[in-house]
């Protein structure tokens, strides 16, 4: 039921209301003129001070008390084993609407346009976000910082106006940590991108991912996402999944050839979501995404952008999508979130499960760090927190979150016993005959002998309350 | 990520374009202006003729095969066994948004605004649609019918205006199955409207109920609806659940207290539904509900609307939400949909089922029917679904489905070896003894001097998949 | 797939093999007969010291490092707060089979035989457990405390024999938190025992309620529990759910009347759960207990038996269920357990998870401690974990966790900012108007001229990111 | 809470009862001696004739309505299209056991032990069963068609005595669709097989593969199936899963060079499933199990054994992963069941939703048929059909269910709207520019320009609920 619409103010192009006015808006309402403007000066958060560590004991929701950038953890700076990024569209153009519910947040700075003015005004408040929460990485889809012009080429010019800006405001210190292109919220996308059924969708997305791509190169991006929102299907009963996964691997193989034509070296992603908004997507978890790159011959090119809400959307624990990722060599970053054990769709919120954080580190502790990639903050507000230092709380609660799983993990790794539960179970194969099992030389003419030698096999405990006890311990 | 906006000429107000354009919109495009205007005048489905049964070999699209609205079925017309009615807000203001993606239908009598003018055309568009369809019941939220105003007063006026049109169009032979008011899109309703925790909401709240049952009374309405859509909390971490559910019990008595005020008759019925966009709804389900009611003491006041999306949601089969209202005296009125058996979320789907449809109607019936209510089409088109006759279309094949499953229910009943199997099932207890059970009469020490004497009960089989052959054989 | 069967020796009656043996299986093989014999003598858990608490740096799985059962905590001591029983079937019984498995468990102490020999050496065990393990309440079902006999009078006899060792073992210090009866391993019990559609079967059951009611009673316990394993349908299609419910009222109000004829003065409690093995079961969750409770007037007979795992089975968070039953005055009891988030079945874990254990001990603090009820470790090893030492971790695990769920509750009101952020919430009606709308006496009227008068209200943050900050913090 | 046991007669080894007795049963009771004995003669179902066709208007529950073996339907009888098969251990060694309750089915051939003698005298009875049924294909486990002996030779000879018999009884018409290990029973098998975490499971799991293995050969099975079980984890916590997927390579490279070896010729099928009795299992889903295939190299060795209700537990419908599978070039057999799709594990039920029936047979028909694959009935009676016939009406049901939906397909493929709505979908890439697109010759530049060329593309509707409506006036 989305029949929700704004009225803009005929004169001065702000929003009158998020409530329709019907008639003749031809004035401005006082309380609403006062905010916008292009002309828009110094400080967008001026209530909110530069973030800084103040430890455990702290009670200022505006200060970290596990994340503390530059302090060493297994042997790397805390800010070098997270990397987080702040994604653009969830802080900047979250507005709180719901299938059953209108915006509601209206941030004093948005003066009700899409205008490249107001983009551009927008931009600064993302760099001095990022500055006050003292960060260096952030993430965009290219429709949420420039707006859309009337033709592709309006389109593309919007966006080199707003990204010369953000280059410059980067000022050779920040950078993307990703870029992508939107292809899911235009009306012409309903029947996907490069699994549309119409071709010129398909090649109108080509020609929207050449251009993200372009920029996020420009811009120093470390890696590009690709995922197909809408690349999947409502029921079978209209549709060639067959013919569509084909053009989804010829578009994947088209996307591999412009970045070495360009020159661009970061890494490309895929982001697994198993449902919403179609019933099925394509890319339904990090075993269908390897699956589909094995059989296109993609599987040297890409990697994988595990969300851990996608991951439970689809059944599984987020630690399990994380490490199926690894073990496939595909892990590349990691959208930092959590959605609500007992809700079916993608909730985004911030994570703050100290548990599941420390999970999520182990992994990538395990893998050595997950550079280029990071952490990217792929979560909003609830609709109800319409506070601007909220933005700021959230965000706060779940780098600390991430930072006191990353601690956990090291008293885990220091004590050693988990690791040594774990590697104790498998110390059959730590053998002569183990050797030949792993090394593919044990036949099953070999193993029947040995088994009718050995007789009855001894079967020892599997530990799980033990491991989990010693896992709630570093907690 | 919902950051989609509208922009609208600045001359005539129409939308310019689906994709918002900035820069300087002053002029219409050509091809928007020519859609547009008051003067709408003539069919709005120019193409689609008034539709008829045809019976099942038929291969039109745009008639009935199996729903025959004046066909006597088990000692009633078709029509009022299933009392069908048209959903307002899906059929006219659906846009196919949803949260990843903006609207897809743009109807050609849509003007692009909000205005009285553009809703009481929409109004025509309704009653030609119901007439088309051949039905004579329609269901409506207030906001869906008419547009917010600047003030209250400004908004009830805007009511006054287009209930006034409906009326006429009624013309005595039409009128709503239900009303109710729309509580939950405006952002002010976004801690809930009866549970939120402002006091200024719970007023705004009370008289727009207020208004919207004074109109729902004034068009000849059977009945008004409450369905609670942000009654419930997000998390409880920051919520006072039993101070909220006392309050929407204050509510609701005022809302019977005023319904007998102004001589409405009709039944008052609360909507279950377990969550979205909430994290919990308090009408979860209708046990939830019937609990609710009976707590406070308002269990003779009100009935329940069952949707079948709903009831699936909340872990139940339709037909069980169906069954349990039923016994509890609460059945009252159904919202005819169904959701994807794979989907975590509300898909309003138009059901096309023939099992589940038949059950459905084997709780009607068992019921001995369900007027005042009836079956409302709480369904919308897929997103995806953007043609005029795709409305057409989707409601006669959901009109078809429930029709096949009443015709099957007869078929069940004329056979009758199913209610037998049941009935068997339970001939122990139409004993002597069974008969003291059932009257409360039987203690526990004669029931343990019974078991002694008996010795081993014997168990027959609960022929399950008997019961399944039967059934399906009807289908 | 369940075609597992045990072999017994013929002439000991020892298992010979988990693994069925055909042919002649004549003689005891030596490594089993060793350990059996009713003459087994001194300590069953013979490498395991008494637990004692030796604070969270304690690397020792034998110890507990945040219960301490003496210390006072928020004016009680640990052990009032927390009231832990261990229950006998999971501890004792549990053998690790599951439906694709059989029996995993042979503890030491079996003989393989379910004598009542047997049965009693078993008190002996589980009495030494309590003892070691510092807790003083244990709960029990009927059969798993004693074997079934060919007939009634024989299994009650059985029961004797065993509960007057019970008893001699409880020395005055110990008793049961609650006695329950089993209803539904016995196949006799498979379409349910109050709502069997057998009467013979209905009255077998009462035998065996006030049978085990009454030696609950006998042993001191402290409430009596129902859990309607198969109280509920597999399909709707061979079912009579009203005639069904009906009897379970019945059923219900003579065990009311039973009770109170015995003097017994123990709470009643319903254990909700929504299904398995089922399809549905009756009691749902607490709000369909509730309302079955007060349809039959029996809301003032019974409380209700949260139990963690069942509550998200159910679709709710365990806290809410909690809530649910504190706030319709209902909270009696908890079995403490944890599912798996991914998981749609049973798995009754034991709860570790910090977060969880905060929250529920939050609504039991809030409830002022829930005695006569406790908590009962319904939850059992993992079908892998087959060690002796298995079954005190998992247990000092899972008191450790609600343990520092408790300290952290202390934490959070010590701080009293979550609490102050909720008071603050609902401020507005801690007004005149807010008095009146609370004693129901603010209508429609009023409410529409208040809203009028004041316009659109102010609808502040509703702050879940502060709050779940806040919360973690205490952690 | 698994703690059952059976007890046995010490004479003659009979079940002296389903509930245990505790003392002395030293003779067997009079009501069990006279049912067994290894000298049952002459019919095992005898009140049940040969079934025949009698088409839809029959009412008889031992007759087929909808399946007619040998009429044509789309080019191929219905059996050969269907290829059903009975599943041994639904069917003979269902117990009707579940996690809370003790088996509820002693079928009259029964003796109550699991001896060769009784495996010989069931397989008679399972060669009956197929002979009245009328199908001509069965599929086994080895421990349940014959008992585990003492040692793994033991087995083995069990096994073959049984086979020898299970030959004859073939008589040249009957064969195996397929055969398999169980590899899950066992406590030894606790923590899965090939991914056991101890060598000597892994060995004695390859030698039994071996052996199940060589007698599906020698009784003219057509394909053998791997069902893993346990071939996953509980929790990540303890486990290696890179090295037990290594190990699962392993093992099924083995399995493929020992096939080779004994001339084999059979299709190896892996059939997937998400969980249960694992929290995870590693043959997730299709997708999932595709992966696995192709990362080891083993995609031309594998097809894949597509079950329903695993499906569904999966997150998809059944439907989609039968597509998975074929598109994938890996459909190799369908296990023929269905779950409730409000239940969160495996139900398997016989199917009976024309619905998906029709789905299910539309893939089969698009696939040109399974074979040397085929439909096995993978579906137990529910616990609480206890009847013989139930076996039969069951079976029935099912294979009408099916036959109805190969008819209701023929009738979809007559008409040919569908598959003319779902090419018409994607006609704009039957052009010169498309055939590019899926040459692979499309490149980013050149779509570009097409994309500024052509400007905003139309996207047509999806046209779902025609799409919906054409198929169900097909059922």
């Amino acid at each position: 039921m989305m029949f929700w619409k704004f009225l803009f103010c005929v004169r001065c192009l702000h929003v009158v209301s998020l409530a329709v006015i019907n008639g003749s808006p031809e004035t401005c309402p006082a309380d609403i003129s006062s905010g916008c403007g292009d002309d828009w000066e110094g400080e967008f958060f001026s209530g909110i001070p530069k973030i800084k560590y103040e430890g455990p004991s702290s009670k200022n929701p505006l200060a970290f008390k596990w994340y503390n950038a530059q302090e060493e953890i297994l042997g790397k700076k805390m800010k070098d084993w997270m990397r987080f990024s702040v994604a653009f569209w969830h802080t900047f153009r979250g507005t709180g609407g719901d299938p059953f519910g209108a915006p509601t947040k209206m941030w004093p700075w948005e003066d009700g346009t899409n205008s490249v003015a107001m983009a551009k005004r927008r931009m600064r408040a993302n760099f001095e976000f990022i500055d006050k929460l003292g960060v260096d990485l952030w993430c965009f889809h290219d429709r949420d910082i420039a707006p859309d012009g009337k033709t592709l080429e309006e389109s593309n010019a919007n966006l080199d106006e707003v990204v010369a800006l953000a280059k410059e405001l980067q000022g050779g210190k920040i950078h993307p940590l990703w870029g992508t292109a939107q292809l899911f919220m235009h009306p012409r996308y309903m029947h996907g991108a490069a699994t549309s059924s119409e071709l010129g969708v398909y090649a109108y997305g080509a020609a929207q991912v050449k251009k993200a791509m372009e920029v996020t190169h420009y811009l120093g991006g470390e890696n590009y996402v690709f995922w197909g929102g809408r690349e999947g299907y409502q029921t079978l009963l209209n549709t060639d999944m067959e013919r569509e996964l084909n053009h989804m691997a010829r578009f994947f193989e088209a996307a591999v050839a412009y970045k070495k034509k360009i020159g661009f070296k970061g890494t490309l992603l895929i982001e697994p979501k198993p449902q919403e908004p179609t019933k099925h997507q394509y890319d339904w978890d990090a075993a269908t995404a390897a699956n589909f790159l094995r059989k296109y011959g993609l599987e040297g090119e890409f990697k994988l952008n595990i969300e851990c809400n996608h991951a439970t959307l689809s059944g599984h624990s987020c630690y399990h999508e994380l490490e199926t990722a690894r073990i496939n060599g595909l892990l590349g970053n990691i959208d930092a979130n959590t959605g609500d054990p007992q809700i079916g769709w993608d909730t985004d919120q911030f994570l703050t499960d100290i548990a599941e954080a420390t999970m999520v580190m182990l992994s990538v502790v395990r893998n050595g760090g997950i550079a280029p990639g990071g952490f990217n903050f792929d979560a909003k507000l609830r609709r109800e927190s319409t506070d601007v230092e909220d933005l700021f709380i959230a965000h706060i609660s779940g780098m600390d979150t991430l930072a006191r799983g990353l601690r956990n993990v090291a008293k885990l790794i220091e004590d050693g016993s988990l690791a040594e539960l774990v590697s104790k179970r498998y110390q059959s194969f730590d053998t002569e005959l183990g050797a030949l099992v792993e090394a593919g030389k044990a036949d099953f003419e070999l193993l029947e002998k040995k088994a009718m030698e050995w007789g009855e096999p001894k079967v020892p405990s599997a530990k799980q309350e033990l491991a989990e006890m010693i896992f709630q311990s570093a907690l």
